[in-house]
């Protein structure tokens, strides 16, 4: 399937305004990676499906995990989690995306995870600091993003676990271990 | 070793302050087992021993956990965790403490854990209520303390979480494995 066709496929998923969020994400992945290095192909196929099953019916997504055994402790955390590994699933099973690179990057661009790779990194980043994105933090991110894409993604985590913590909602581990290995590799170069 | 051995015992490993702030939870400790029921005798010792280790050179410390199979990732983590677990073998070894409740009181106070006893819920409040304590927040956990146990807990553990967001540190995924522990049993009973 040629990328014009996946963008129409992609499109088909999901509202208007996801769509233009799930645009907002590629060129900021495509800015990122001409910023810090990486393959741009890459990049812009993970930033168009990084949120295809994003609008899917919950339990359709919740259908996706418990039958095509993506990992079932997602089922306890948060619900916005789930898109991410179904996605993956999705655009590898319908749409023959087999490189594990850019289905990682959509795997992990909510969590994030330890020894994430580059790839993963620009996505979960440009998730974070898209040009359709307000929440609070958000400037000092994309700051951040100007010039050190290891600081600016650990600032946005740090954003996703406060937000948690003022909500009272639950921590899911995998974020809390992307951020500390990101800041136990920028002790270790200091 | 009667109480009052151990006490004088526990008052030789620590300076002045630190001994201030040891009375203070046992006192709490015992507080919030007259509130909240448990067993005040095993509050009283567990709180009297919870920082046995506390003011031990790190590298003694250090040596503890190496040595005698302590769990080798709390190296991996804030100096200010070890302490705990250090402290809980060398009570058992050095004044034969077996009541496991009470060595898991003292091993669990500083990061908490999953499926946490009232007695370790008991010793972990207290140690970031009592009296002695100042920093942002203590008063709203106080608070809580006065009714809720483990909304009191959970309060505490934001805290700690968001005080390690605040500094750049690195955040003991069991800490955040205990405050997801509480937030779902308080939701499961809603």
């Amino acid at each position: 399937m040629n990328l014009e066709a996946l963008r129409e496929a992609t499109r088909a998923q999901m509202p208007e305004k996801r769509w233009t969020h799930t645009l907002g994400v590629v060129d900021t992945a495509l800015e990122l990676t001409s910023r810090f290095g990486g393959d741009p192909a890459k990049a812009e196929l993970a930033a168009l499906l990084h949120d295809y099953a994003k609008a899917w019916p919950i339990l359709r997504q919740e259908q996706v995990i418990r039958e095509q055994g993506l990992p079932k402790e997602l089922l306890d955390y948060g619900k916005e989690l789930w898109h991410a590994h179904v996605g993956a699933w999705v655009v590898r099973h319908e749409h023959g995306i087999e490189d594990e690179e850019v289905l990682n990057a959509i795997r992990y661009h909510t969590s994030g995870r330890e020894n994430m790779t580059h790839l993963e990194k620009i996505v979960c980043l440009a998730d974070y600091i898209e040009p359709g994105r307000d929440y609070p933090g958000v400037h000092k991110i994309r700051q951040l993003a100007e010039h050190n894409l290891d600081e600016a993604l650990t600032a946005g985590l740090d954003s996703t676990i406060g937000l948690l913590l003022e909500r009272g909602e639950c921590i899911f581990p995998l974020t809390v271990l992307a951020r500390n290995d990101l800041i136990r590799r920028r002790k270790q170069k200091e």
